[in-house]
């Protein structure tokens, strides 16, 4: 288990390097919700704070391998290349163009797999142990989770109060980071929210023990993950109150949302709490959501507004 | 003549009403460059800055009445609201509908008329006059010049330095605010960014004098001005160094580069100075850009975009 103190560590590490993305409002949204958008964060995601927080504390020039969907990888290649560092990421092949073209932007070796058919794990971990190479897990991390928690540490102290924070959650080291920060600094609730395809944190905290599901279709590429983490669990399942679950149509409301009327781009992903919030499936006091990310190119923007 | 004092004292009327917008930096635009992106500004544009000052500094329940191409209708109207007096917004009946929604969304009277016949100075006094109202100016006022300013002012003071500012141009009122803070903060260089199409000011610079042109056909309908404004003249011929022009493609690459990079949405009016950065038009030492404004639909952007 994480504790307080591991955020807080983490917060210092990324003193200077990760950027303390603001807290926004909106009047249309209700002033009583408060965003921490994300996709401000460096490498486009708030993934870069525990990928850097990982990766620093590793020796420079550590060879790192990583295996991600998109934002991860982006992550991982940014901290690598800041602390001087060689990094292979492992990305699907069907992963978002501007995703793997960042990656490759950022230094990174790109090597490709099937994700409704390969193994990212083994051939991830097969990988980091042909090349001598330190592997980065995606969210399955202390530190990991730790970094990742500095967007929830940041957000309740820069909004005033928090009673109800909203997580995005794939993996769960967002949420696992967050919900330890938000324990500590009085938060009421934590909600997590994910896919309605992709339900197995709904069903993991329906069956008590984290439960395996298919590779699920939906827009949301960040939130493809079939299970809990082990580490993401053990913290989740304690400190979490509900997940809840949006649809892909609700996801698209809310990018329309964010563009429009907040003038930012998110990604589906990273849609996913806003979406929660404007369909008012969560309410309670003073709302907190964390906007995960905004890596997704302009074309497919327009394809999944129908515009 | 405003003078920087002026700009000041609207910086002070302006604290906890206006956003104070953050400055950002990006690697890939490289790091001597900072944005000030007023597309998160309340209402949407930097034009709230200005209609704040103005309109506040008038007897609560004074009727006004603006015309504008949709970013000024929009900053008086919130304006408007927040002081408690009547609005009446003059809008050109093919400005952008999310504009034209907006400005009724925050509660004004909206009264349209055809931009490629009619008058709408003569037409906007005139509504004035009927209704016993305030005209507000959209520029050529200098509490809207002084108010616009302070975009300037906080970017000069939280970027630490800047050699070189970079500002859309219209109708002058953001430049010439913006001129007159800078000259008081040492830096070395104003440059003005307006549409190919629309070039009223290299024109008015180059005859000495302000220069009327046809309503320019260009897909930034926020810089469809003809001419310099008389006071927006007086300062900017006297404090800005050179207006330099960008082609509609140009606008466009800076908006993709902004919704794909930056993760920000903003409108061709407002991508201008982005696009001279983006394109090399403008160079020398630390530059600072202002991004004016961010309000187009989904729809719109994917259009312009071609995507």
């Amino acid at each position: 288990m994480i504790a307080v103190d591991d955020v807080r560590r983490a917060a210092g590490v990324l003193e200077g390097v990760a950027h303390r993305t603001p807290v926004i409002a909106s009047r249309t949204l209700g002033e009583h919700i408060s965003l921490k958008p994300e996709n401000l964060q460096r490498s486009g995601s708030f993934k870069f704070r525990g990928a850097y927080n990982k990766v620093s504390s590793l020796p420079p020039g550590t060879p790192l391998v990583a295996f991600s969907s998109g934002n991860h990888a982006q992550a991982v290649a940014l901290a690598a290349r800041l602390v001087g560092s060689p990094a292979t990421i492992l990305m699907p092949e069907d992963a978002p163009a501007s995703k793997l073209a960042a990656t490759r932007g950022y230094g990174a070796e790109v090597v490709t797999y099937d994700r409704y058919a390969g193994d990212r794990e083994a051939i991830g971990a097969e990988l980091a142990a042909a090349r001598g190479a330190e592997l980065v897990r995606p969210y399955d991390d202390e530190l990991i989770m730790a970094g990742a928690g500095t967007a929830a540490l940041e957000l309740i102290e820069d909004a005033g109060a928090v009673d109800t924070l909203v997580v995005p959650v794939g993996g769960g080291g967002l949420i696992s980071g967050s919900a330890t920060a938000a324990q500590a600094l009085g938060v009421r609730r934590v909600v997590g929210v994910e896919p309605k395809a992709g339900d197995d944190w709904v069903r993991s905290f329906a069956a008590g023990h984290p439960v395996v599901i298919d590779v699920p279709r939906t827009i949301a590429d960040g939130l493809q993950t079939t299970s809990p983490g082990a580490l993401t669990w053990e913290v989740s399942s304690q400190l979490v109150d509900e997940i809840v679950t949006v649809t892909d149509a609700q996801i698209v409301e809310a990018m329309r949302f964010a563009f429009e009327r907040l003038k930012l781009a998110i990604e589906p992903s990273g849609a996913v709490g806003l979406a929660a919030v404007r369909a008012s499936l969560v309410t309670g006091g003073r709302i907190g959501v964390i906007v995960s990310g905004g890596n997704i190119d302009a074309g497919r923007f327009s394809e999944l507004l129908g515009v």
